[in-house]
C-alpha cells in the first residue's frame, strides 16, 4: 500500500473512532420515520427492540413445513459452511467460492440443520440464504420470478414503514434466512440500508465501519462455484472460466486474535429473537449464528446522491486492491 | 500540495461531480421534516419557495426605524465592503481583517445604505452582520447578552419548524443581515447547516461543493482589524497582537475568470424576496446582494457523530495548508 494514502486512511479511521466511539445505540422501541431519518444521517449501527411481526408467533418448524409443502426450496450447500467466501481451491490458489444451490422441501431441509451425528466429508451444510429476495422480489421483475417462499409472504410484511419513510422509497428486497451454527456470512459490506430482525434464534454480528475498510484487505479473488458429486455426496471447487473475478476481504476470520490491526474497535452484537439490527450501508459484517436461527431483511437502496456515496467508494478504494491468487500482479 | 493528496483530492472532486452534476432542486413549497431530513442527508443546497414571515410584509424602512428608535446597534464598517476577507495590510503583507464595528440608530444606518453621492476615503460602508444570533442569540448565554434587535424579533419566527424536527434541535442563532451592493461576504464555509432567506432586495450566492475544498486554497493569515480615525474617517488596519492566525481561503473573488481551476463547477444562486436558501454544513460560499438587500438566516449545529463530518475535515485538510503572509513557512 502506498505510504501515503495509509497515513490518510488511518488518521481518517483514528478521527472517526474518537469522535463516536464504538458502543451501539439500543433503543427500547422502533423509532418514528423522523427518529429514523436522523439515524440514517448519522449512519451508525443501532438495534432497535419491540418490533414484531406475525412470523415471529407462527413460525415454528411444524408451521413452516406445513405452509411450504412439497414446494422445492433453492439452499445453500457447502462442506464447511462457508459460502461466498475465500477458500483454498484445488490448484492451491484462492478462490471466491459460491455455494452449490440444491433443491428440496422445506421439511427436508430442516431436517439437515441441528443434526445429532458426526459430520462425514459427503455432509452437506445447508443455508438457506438465496439472498435475491425470496420473500418479496424487486418490483418490476416479471410474475415469472414468483417468490419461492410465497405460502411464507403474508407473515411478513412488505416493509418497514417507518424505513419506507424515512428514506422515501420501498424496500428493493426482502429475504429469508435459515440456517445453524454451522454457517458463518464471511466478513463483507453491502450498498444498502439493511433492516435485519431475527425470528428465532440467535444472530451474532460482528462489526467494522466503512472508515476502517484499508484494514479489510480486499483483493481480487477468481471465481469458482461447489459442485457436488451426486454419488459420494462430496464437494469438489469448480473454477469458472467466464466470471469476473470477485472482489473480497482476505480476512478469512475477523473474530481472531490478531486477524485485524490493534486500533480497530469492531462492535459486536448479539441479536436475540425480537431485535432487529439497522445495519447502515457500507458497513462490513462477519455473521454467525447460535442453532437453528430464522432471520429476515429489509434491503433498502443506498441513496447515491451527495457525499456519502463518495467517501465510501473513497475509504474502499484507499486501499491498493491486488490479486489475491497471484503473488505479483497488478490489479485488473 | 503533495502530488498524492492533489490527485486523491481531484478524484473525489471528480466523483462527486459526475454523480451530482452542478443543478439545485427548486421546491415549489416548503417541505414536509420527513422530506427536508432527506435533503441534509443528500446534503446538496436547495432553493424553496412558498416560505413567508411577518417580517416579508413588514419591514419598510419606515418600521425598522419606528420599532427600532434610538437603540443603539453595532454595524459593520469597512473602507471597500470587505469585512472578514483577505486584505493587503500597511506592511505590504496579507491580513485576515476584520471590519470596526460602529455604533449607530436604524435611521442613521439605513441612511448610509443605497448612497446618491459618490465614495470618498472617508466613506464607510456598512453592513449589519453581526452574525452572533443577533435575533435570537443561543440560549444559556444569560440575560446580558439580550439582542440588539429584541423590538423586530416578533416579526420573525426563533425557529424553522421543519428544521428543527428533521434535526431534533433548535437553532443555534437566528442572524439579521441588512446592507447593499457594496457589500461582499468572502468565500468561506461555516460548521452549521443553515437555511437563508431574503426578505427584501436580492442575494447572490456562489456555491462551491466541500469535495472542492482544495481549490479554495486556504491558507493561515495574521489577524488584523480596521480602525478608523475619528476625526478624518479614513481607515487603517492594525495588526493583532493576541489573536492566533485565521484559516481562509485566498480565493478573493471566485467569480473572476480563472480564480478557480476549469473543473469546478460552482452553483450559482439569485435569491429574491421570498425565497429561502438550505445551505448545509462545509458547503462554501460568497455572497453578493443587489440594492437595499435584508435577509434573515437560522443556523442549526452540524451533526458531529458518523462519517459527514469527519469527511468534512478530510476534505478541508486534503489540501496542505501555508502560510498566506510569509513566503516560506510551516503551517502552524
Amino acid at each position: 500500500m502506498d505510504s501515503n494514502f495509509e497515513n490518510l486512511a488511518h488518521r481518517i479511521s483514528d478521527e472517526y473512532r474518537d469522535l463516536n466511539g464504538s458502543a451501539i445505540e439500543i433503543l427500547e422501541k422502533p423509532p418514528s420515520a423522523i427518529e429514523f431519518s436522523r439515524l440514517v444521517h448519522v449512519s451508525r449501527p443501532v438495534v432497535i427492540k419491540g418490533l414484531s411481526f406475525p412470523a415471529s408467533d407462527r413460525w415454528s418448524n411444524e408451521y413452516l413445513c406445513e405452509r411450504m409443502g412439497n414446494r422445492p426450496i433453492s439452499v445453500a450447500a457447502t462442506p464447511n459452511g462457508f459460502a461466498d467466501a475465500i477458500t483454498r481451491g484445488p490448484d492451491g490458489g484462492l478462490y471466491f467460492v459460491e455455494p452449490a444451490v440444491e433443491t428440496m422441501t422445506m421439511k427436508e431441509f430442516l431436517e439437515t440443520l441441528d443434526p445429532h451425528g458426526s459430520p462425514s466429508p459427503s455432509t452437506a451444510i445447508h443455508y438457506l440464504q438465496s439472498q435475491n429476495g425470496n420473500l418479496f422480489p424487486p418490483l418490476g421483475n416479471g410474475s415469472e420470478n414468483k417468490s419461492e417462499f410465497e405460502p411464507l409472504a403474508r407473515d411478513v410484511p412488505n416493509d418497514i414503514p417507518w424505513c419506507t419513510e424515512a428514506l422515501g422509497q420501498n424496500p428493493d428486497a426482502v429475504n429469508l434466512w435459515i440456517g445453524d451454527e454451522r454457517s458463518i456470512t464471511s466478513i463483507h459490506s453491502d450498498p444498502y440500508e439493511n433492516v435485519y430482525t431475527v425470528i428465532r434464534g440467535i444472530k451474532h454480528f460482528f462489526l467494522v465501519p466503512p472508515t476502517d475498510s484499508w484494514s479489510l484487505k480486499e483483493k481480487y479473488y477468481p471465481h469458482a462455484k461447489y459442485k457436488r458429486n451426486p454419488s459420494s455426496g462430496t464437494f469438489v471447487i469448480v473454477p469458472s472460466s467466464d466470471t469476473p473475478d470477485v472482489r473480497w476481504s482476505s480476512i478469512e476470520n475477523p473474530e481472531l486474535r490478531d486477524a485485524l490491526p490493534e486500533e480497530i474497535s469492531p462492535i459486536k452484537v448479539t441479536l436475540h429473537a425480537g431485535e432487529t439490527l439497522y445495519l447502515p450501508v457500507g458497513w462490513w459484517h462477519y455473521v454467525r449464528q447460535s442453532g437453528l436461527t430464522i432471520a429476515l431483511n429489509w434491503w433498502y437502496d443506498a441513496e447515491m446522491r451527495g457525499m456519502s456515496w463518495v467517501f465510501l467508494n473513497f475509504l474502499r478504494n484507499s486501499y491498493k486492491i491486488e490479486l489475491g491468487n497471484k503473488e505479483t500482479a497488478d490489479a485488473p
